[in-house]
């Protein structure tokens, strides 16, 4: 999506150690015209899909989530929320994810009455790396039995393993940009669509 | 508003320690097409204000924010992250929160840039108990010197001292529903708006 790429380059900042900071428009801040467009663009992508439901993490996925609901009849979403690993219950589907950037492990959470075996979900979230928040959300759906659609992504990082982890599993994943390589003095380069 | 307080009874689960979850609807499952009526009462209440900014706390306040934010030209949102006391920093608005749920003082952080002098703010949250939160967010917005046009929220628990310390203070405080008493058994009741 080249709007999205050039947003990034306009707006993004790159900091040491893989860094890339989108904090303007799409994680802190929030650009609501601009996040419209990329809703409207995973409603052209996943058109037809018969989704039921739009399932991400807390707290970043929830926007994309929620705007990306209005282009599939104002479907459901459910966010899966952030707990610690004591926290499980029976009532709850769980599974971890390890945080590359805060080097910690987290359990996420969906309450087991919020995803039925006749769901089916479409992943958003706003941004792919080692694809672990994803993996977890993956893990979730095929506990609770429910079909996924595929996996709608904002930012790629194209040269790290998630994305092709998650494809080589036969999911289909759509992101709006895929980052091939970015420099630590600004520089970034995106895979063409 | 009659529609929230017929979902709340519906929908909403007492329990014990004076828990009410709305969470089907409102802040793990998010029913869409509810929320957007939330957001055009919202932005009845506040029509005419010139709202440039719209503020509120991650994570269960984003999708309120979100909402809103079409009913005042698409301004920009911002949610405060919640962060480690430790984590303060030079370019960054902080206030400690004391969380009463999980009986924990964290720290809530919005990046300087994001406000300004010049902003007109509308902070928006799904509830308000204690307003700590909230509070919070009130210190930010005055360390930045923006004003506060006023706050929405969507369940405000009348019986806890939150509402009446931010009116006391000359602040706007729109709650969409007034909870005056709830009881274990499930009994719920109102403030006549």
């Amino acid at each position: 999506m080249k709007l999205l790429e050039e947003k990034i380059r306009k707006e993004g900042r790159i900091y040491p150690g893989d860094i890339l900071k989108v904090d303007s428009f799409l994680n802190h801040q929030v650009d609501t015209a601009f996040i419209k467009q990329i809703a409207a663009e995973f409603g052209r992508l996943f058109y037809g899909s018969d989704i039921t439901k739009i399932l991400t993490v807390e707290a970043s996925g929830i926007v994309i989530a929620y705007a990306t609901a209005q282009y599939f009849r104002d479907v459901p979403l459910v966010y899966a929320k952030k707990g610690e690993v004591a926290s499980m219950s029976k009532d709850v589907y769980s599974a971890p994810v390890y945080s590359y950037t805060h080097q910690t492990q987290y359990q996420i959470n969906v309450q087991k009455n919020y995803l039925t075996k006749e769901d089916r979900v479409l992943l958003l979230d706003d941004f792919l790396a080692n694809g672990e928040a994803l993996s977890g959300l993956v893990s979730i759906c095929k506990q609770a039995g429910c079909e996924i659609v595929g996996c709608g992504i904002v930012v790629e990082k194209g040269y790290q393993p998630g994305g092709d982890l998650l494809r080589a599993q036969g999911l289909r994943v759509e992101s709006l940009a895929r980052v091939k390589s970015m420099t630590d003095d600004g520089q970034i380069e995106f895979y063409e669509d």
